[in-house]
């Protein structure tokens, strides 16, 4: 019985595709797959109505949910916004905030939104601008052109916002029109309490307790904006086994790559990414025992580690998944069968899989010293770096420089190095930081190194990190304006410690990049592309893109599936909140820290609400970061829910999809309205979003 | 920070003991620890009262919790015998059973719980009675006599129930004396799906949500006996990381295997149990698929070996924990340096790891013939190979006869093989089972092995299996009667067609036997025995012995623990529980069984609840099965819990104990006054269980 469940469940990108498997362009969905086993049929009025009701965030996604602009998505994916607008008066992170009337609501500085008008396909103009080259790389130039072309020819014409999008490495290129919305205004978000309850501890498990949504409106004009499309609320919601749909924007994927990559990452490059975030998190946390200051100065950035480091620990054992794997390895061998017998493909990619081995067996013996030659975590020897080389970099002609000093990045670098920091470099932090990085290259490449020989002299870490930091003046923003501003004639005969050590890290820096690039890098791109055009050659659009943080539409149904010795609820409620609060204690036992914990209102109108609606849902729909906000709507194209999150097992997605295991979490529609109106009082937003059509 | 709290939480038997492992016997308990870690000084008084008011049921534990004998286990401990007195009309299993009063209260026939009254060491006078042997054979038989000579004196002198224990492998002999009782009546038994919410799915997990307690009377001279000790309910209840102690009886642990016995049930023998398990699984599950009835005649047995597998793979799970098994190897290192230092421990035990790995060796060998040569699952194979055997047996002298025929076995032999089964032989289930089993054998050994060929002949075996099972009258007690009065005069000349299959079995089943015995089971006795001793001289009591379903104390903290991504809360709630139900669906979802459903007065008397109560609860006792049942009490001695389980992390416990997750599950006495009071309206019982002391 197993058995035949992981047949149907398990499956890899191409070409044995399966049951929900699939992140699909909306030119090029599963139709008859939705047909065969759902019944359903979208017709184009529900795909475009779906379409133009999602939007893009920085980072996420989201839709429209009201005639009069609401737009509904993530906590998580505003939350860098709303605590920008807070103040020490009024913490909205901590105490949530409604907005009681249009007046009162937000502008959100610097957030843009994109919303998807229309798709051209110029694969073929930009396939014919590249014949008749007389090597890849002119031909990939000439390619290039063309879309650079093309893109501004549409964006002149329409006057919107235009991106080239390169689907299937190359197989396909297109131009995605949008229109960007600018005036974006902060309407609700409960407290980071309950938008993320159970905290680091909870992330990417279920069951869950997540009230992670916030709603935005969007303004035109200073009015709120009336969208060609936006998305009637379900009054009926799902039950397990429906079919559900997500629309959003999910934003990488490596589905295609090559067994021996993943082999690659599953032996030495995850592990070797593990330990050294684990070193990086103990060396911050070691400064963070000092006092409270310290912890309040690093702590975000140990709380960011301790989430990259649950994901990537989920990528290793994703990789070391035998079954899937075994899956993955069918899968190239078909590939690899069919490129065999193709003349065409065998001269394209017949050999690139040897070719992708051997970059990586170069790889395996650059990983380390590639990983430490470097600034070593110190922000103020980075600062210092980009001064020294800017000025070379800029003098040279564009196609030689180093990729950070392009024409079109110059300019955001400089101001991102001259704007105020939100918080001033911490000289103690610094030494600190730099210290422990520096001993970390003394340990693992030993004295006999360049890099260490160059760095450390016959010094000390510690003397050598005291004596940068207290020798520099880049702390001051006055100070790197003026090295700015003024070249290489501002920097001759400086003196300053950390130019100076800068100076030493930059040409051993340059060297080891320049090798990994040329035996490493460059082959593995060049060799991937061969075998995702060999792919896609072979199978076409059978299959679906890898990740682009362009919209896609997935498919799957609420469902439960096998974990901790148990099967998983497909639902959680307001109980199993409540459960979790009392669970550990309730208001009586005292945690470190407030990772179970209510707020009081949630406390004080507990008995207002409904405790047996669902509260968070899992479905099998195929989605990876960038889809957090995306909206879960139904047959009717109606919502439903709002995805926030996969399950632990659903990291392995990165590499494929697992539908015995791989789950969507998302917040259940019903659970919105209800603390909408019984917690937050917000009747007015139940209102407006009352429409079911 | 995680790897020092490895380093203190996890630990081994031997010699490094820390933080809450241990089954401690009351004579040696561990009180330093206790006093050390928890300032908690438990006196005789103490002790005596939490000791008389345990009681052993059959496979489990108890506890007096009143004044008039009432005694508080766990409803799975007690199912058989509520199955037992259920009836067509009146399912007390389904339904639930609550005595309204006294004469309400429904006597268990067979049933006999035992108190320990008193402990005696016979150490010394068993040790002496060997002294002077001139082989070990003959000193274990005269101190086998010696054993049940005093034995039977202490019977005599007590009138009670006298049974030898042997403690630490042999390190220690001793009488324990029981006091037994025969009438104990059934007062309370919750519906069995409150009793087991999320049935087999559940099992040996957590978050739980199991009301899996009932309470009985114990009678005497029709009376409720009034027993000397019973534990008053605590009014407070624990909280997180709050002391608590189990009183009850652990009834086996492997923690004092060697490390090759270990890896070899790693590698060889725990596979090749699943394997086995997993394929009588899908025996028994294709003929449950014919029809309704064939499901309710092999449906337990199917849930029984699900039960099983789980726990197996837990076993399995444990056995390949990496860190934990270096644990072990180094408590094992320790061990053979010190009997490597001292003359006499070398002399005693020095080669018997070395003889350990050789008999492994065999075992290797002989596993798969060992697990295949028998009746192939045929209950009547089985029976006409007892029926085959059992004249021959019993003409020999005791001591040369195969184990199941001694003097003291054969009587409830003869009862077992006679008496009335539940459920009637079933013809077709029979012809299935030994037509698979043979199938099994022959792809497993090959056509050329002797056993395959001497039961098939050129047949297939259907044709075996439908010919031995239709041409034998051994499904009539009547004819098994009369051939086991008729003894080997009734079985002359006989044609029943499973006999002749017996009488073919019969010398090659000895054989392999005889083999593995001589090879395998014979050394790895005396040599465990050796290096136990040789343990027990070196560490002495500073360790607690191997379980031995006999009462043993232990103690441990409500806390919490690492599983599925997050942290798992120390206490679920009655909300959990009714998030589950509603999580699944609730009334308005059909589920294929009654997995996580309620019974209707859970939902009709809901309101009455306070749902914030703690339900179940996990601690750090270190407890094994047997243990079921056992009382959770706190630092003054009162009632806090029932503990009726361990979550999957636990299962390793078999081998070694994990502090960082091996934790036991409980009921938390409030949940059940609250049940007793507001879902069953038992007041009269809550009033009986009221007096805190």
């Amino acid at each position: 019985m197993r058995l035949s469940m992981l047949a149907l469940g398990l499956a890899c990108a191409v070409p044995m595709l399966r049951a929900e498997e699939g992140m699909w362009t909306f030119d090029n969905l599963p139709l008859k797959s939705l047909k065969a086993q759902y019944g359903f049929q979208p017709d184009k009025a529900w795909l475009d109505h779906v379409r133009l009701a999602s939007v893009r965030f920085p980072g996420g996604s989201g839709s429209f949910v009201s005639a009069e602009g609401l737009v509904l998505t993530n906590h998580h994916v505003v939350r860098g916004y709303v605590q920008r607008l807070s103040t020490r008066e009024h913490d909205l992170l901590k105490d949530g905030f409604v907005a009681a009337d249009r007046d009162q609501e937000k502008k959100v500085p610097g957030m843009e939104l994109l919303l998807l008008v229309s798709m051209e396909n110029i694969s073929d103009q930009v396939g014919k601008a590249g014949q008749g080259a007389t090597s890849e790389a002119e031909a990939l130039r000439a390619r290039e052109r063309e879309i650079q072309k093309a893109r501004e020819a549409l964006r002149t014409k329409t006057g919107l916002t235009v991106e080239p999008v390169s689907l299937y490495q190359g197989g396909e290129t297109w131009l995605y029109v949008y229109r960007k919305f600018t005036d974006v205004r902060l309407v609700m978000a409960p407290e980071l309490a309950v938008a993320r309850f159970g905290g680091d501890h909870d992330n990417f498990t279920y069951p869950r307790h997540h009230l992670d949504f916030a709603l935005m409106r969007v303004y035109e004009g200073g009015k709120p904006y009336r969208p060609e499309a936006f998305l009637h609320w379900s009054s009926a919601g799902l039950k397990a086994g429906d079919l559900a749909l997500v629309s959003g924007h999910p934003g990488t994927t490596n589905r295609l790559w090559t067994l021996a990559q993943m082999e690659y990452a599953r032996d030495l490059g995850t592990p070797l990414q593990i330990a050294a975030m684990e070193r990086r998190r103990a060396m911050l946390e070691a400064f963070a025992q000092k006092n409270f200051e310290a912890r309040a100065l690093v702590g975000g950035q140990i709380y960011g580690i301790d989430n990259g480091l649950k994901a990537t620990r989920g990528y290793l054992a994703a990789l070391k998944d035998t079954e899937a794997m075994n899956g993955v390895a069918k899968s190239e061998a078909d590939l690899k069968a069919k490129v065999a017998q193709d003349p065409k493909l065998k001269t394209l990619a017949g050999a690139s899989w040897g070719q992708v081995k051997q970059a990586l067996a170069q790889s395996r013996k650059l990983a380390v010293e590639q990983m430490l030659v470097n600034a070593r975590g110190s922000e103020l020897l980075a600062l210092a770096l980009h001064l020294v080389r800017m000025p070379v970099e800029a003098g040279k002609p564009e196609s030689t420089r180093l990729a950070e000093y392009s024409d079109a990045a110059l300019a955001p670098l400089k101001t991102r190095l001259t704007q105020s920091r939100p918080t001033p470099f911490s000289a103690e932090l610094e030494t600190h930081l730099l210290t422990e990085g520096l001993k970390e290259a003394q340990t693992l490449l030993g004295n006999a190194h360049p890099f260490v020989k160059a760095m450390l002299g016959n010094r000390s870490p510690e003397v050598v990190a005291r004596e940068a930091v207290a020798g520099s003046k880049l702390q001051d923003p006055a100070e790197v304006k003026r090295l700015l501003e003024g070249g290489a004639a501002a920097l001759e005969g400086i003196q300053d410690s950390m130019i100076l050590l800068a100076r030493k890290l930059d040409p051993l820096q340059r060297k080891v990049r320049e090798i990994f690039e040329r035996k490493v890098e460059g082959p593995l791109r060049e060799h991937a592309a061969r075998i995702a055009r060999a792919r896609f050659a072979a199978y076409g659009k059978e299959t679906y893109p890898d990740a682009t943080f362009t919209l896609r539409l997935s498919y799957g149904t609420v469902k439960d599936y096998p974990a901790n010795g148990t099967l998983i609820q497909p639902f959680t409620t307001f109980l199993g909140l409540y459960d979790r609060y009392e669970g550990w204690g309730g208001g009586t036992f005292n945690l470190d820290r407030d990772t179970w914990r209510l707020p009081a209102r949630w406390i004080e109108r507990k008995a207002r609400l409904d405790l047996r609606l669902p509260y968070n849902l899992i479905t099998t729909n195929d989605i990876i970061g960038g889809n957090s906000g995306s909206p879960l709507v139904d047959r009717k194209g109606e919502l439903v829910g709002l995805a926030f999150d996969g399950n632990l097992e659903s990291l392995g997605g990165r590499y494929y999809y697992d539908g015995r295991t791989n789950r969507t979490v998302c917040v259940d529609a019903r659970a919105i309205r209800e603390v909408l109106a019984k917690i937050y009082d917000a009747g007015h937003l139940v209102q407006e979003l009352g429409g079911v059509k």
